[in-house]
């Protein structure tokens, strides 16, 4: 950590932080997880098309788990199928933008949002001289699916990395924060997973599973440090960040959206509310709040595609601000 | 409810039971799920083969979640991922048995448990002239696991019904026990689910997401009333029933596994330890314990196979005890 980081760090609750990461379980394949992000960032930064820097967007996608027990049995989790940054993920391929996916283990993947829940199980058949065949009613969805996430993850454009706990997620994220900050304004951040508020630190887990014998079972969870305004401030304080506000409440949703958007100095705050999350968000920025609405008159169109193509267009503007 | 049923349930903590069951929410589909099981029932009760009447297995598998809120956001999780439901109804499949399963959504599914975790990403290519393409290293796997599936679906012996949240694991499992139940001693369950001990009840649920701004959070759980107890006496008392335990200390697993059988009047006991679970279990009986493990000479063979083996042995010898 050099001597900005650093200072940077203690204007932020440092020794919360600090604790949450050194009560964390030491993250497994670190080191393969940083090799691939320095080549993707590489790989990413030195390819200039029609004059313009790649530009690359870490989208973060579905629920983190808080283990109850550190061999771990029970957990809690945070709902979310992860759609909402699988389709993302797509429409910011489409932009030209490089992703990096981190999304939780069994999630929902790019591509794959309209398919059935087991697929091979659903889509294919076999044939009397034993080939196998997918089914004409799912053909035109599989080949989609199986065609466009190869040609992302083989063009060298999309980076997928699964996390399942809390602790790995913000490992993870860290790691990631490090590589892309070198891409300056050209990095973006689309903090699209659902994760926990509230974790139990490691070292005051039981080691064993908790025993039910002994009547009603009372849980302390302790606040999981607010990362995202430690990466603004610290881990990669240029790049573009857009964080997500989901509440099931409508009357509280856009005051809690203009409180994150204060207090983690993020650019724009999505706010969704549960149950209308799929056809609308509302866009919450200093200025000014922007509803965006998913076309009902065009079948199969996902609110996704609007909210990207926005974010897209004020990212550019952000990286011209830097070039006045 | 007829006057037997209700009888033996008052020797249950039935003010427990009816507590959990009224502060349930409705179980979406409940008449679609009755009328095929009761399809499903009579297809397998009707169909004797080489004189011998089917034998119908419940299995039960992956993990019940508890809702920290009625719009539910949060949730308590049992870590499990199917996969030992998901091969015993491989091998029961095998041994001629008729299989509910009655497993987690998006948990392991039978036939699948070789696959990597996103097949159709992982093991498919698009040829040259847009062709759907199994690689030849998965085509083997991929072929069996959709044949065989198919072949147990279509030819009315697997019936799949998905569970998320504790409530309606155990309103499905009650329907279940209603239908087999008039199958007698051919009817077995087979609990490898994980099922949560401890649950919030419902009418206690914040309607709301907690919020997380005010400080550490506390969470009172209640234990989940012992359900298999009530299926032994009232719902399908007949029924063979197999019970699981899992422990990770190793040093308690065996007396917990023998309290169960006690407590619960199952028939036998699985008793495993989370680390060794694929190598080795303790089968607890009456007439003592077995330890089953896998042929470790035998590359792929799994644990499940000896154990549904034995179980299926047992469960002759207990059909036959009825008619000495």
């Amino acid at each position: 950590m050099d001597a900005t980081h650093s200072e940077v760090l203690q204007e932020t609750p440092s020794v919360e932080i600090k604790s949450f990461f050194d009560s964390a379980p030491p993250l497994k394949d670190a080191d393969e997880i940083s090799r691939k992000l320095k080549e993707f960032v590489e790989r990413n930064s030195s390819t200039p098309e029609n004059g313009r820097v790649t530009r690359v967007v870490c989208v973060t996608s579905g629920g983190t788990t808080v283990p109850l027990e550190q061999r771990c049995v029970r957990y809690i989790d945070n709902f979310s199928s992860g759609h909402r940054g699988a389709a993302s993920t797509e429409y910011f391929l489409k932009a030209g933008y490089s992703v990096i996916f981190l999304y939780r283990r069994g999630s929902c993947q790019p591509y794959c949002s309209s398919l059935p829940d087991d697929p091979l199980l659903e889509c294919f058949d076999i044939t009397d001289d034993s080939k196998i065949q997918v089914h004409p009613s799912h053909a035109e969805v599989v080949k989609r699916a199986i065609s466009e996430h190869r040609a992302a993850v083989v063009g060298g454009n999309l980076l997928k990395l699964p996390f399942t706990t809390i602790f790995e997620y913000l490992q993870i994220l860290q790691l990631i924060a490090d590589s892309v900050s070198k891409l300056g304004r050209s990095a973006m951040f689309y903090f699209a997973a659902a994760v926990s508020d509230f974790y139990v630190p490691w070292e005051l887990l039981t080691e064993h599973k908790l025993q039910s014998a002994s009547g009603p079972l009372d849980i302390r969870l302790a606040q999981v440090p607010k990362m995202i305004s430690v990466l603004r401030k610290a881990w990669a304080p240029m790049a573009f960040c857009i964080s997500f506000k989901l509440e099931t409440d409508s009357n509280i949703l856009l005051a809690k959206a203009a409180m994150a958007l204060e207090k983690n100095k993020v650019h724009m705050v999505v706010a969704n509310e549960l149950s209308t999350r799929k056809d609308e968000v509302i866009v919450v920025a200093k200025s000014g709040n922007i509803v965006v609405r998913r076309d009902k008159a065009q079948p199969g169109a996902e609110v996704e595609s609007p909210l990207v193509e926005l974010l897209v267009d004020r990212h550019s503007a952000y990286i011209k601000e830097a070039g006045v």
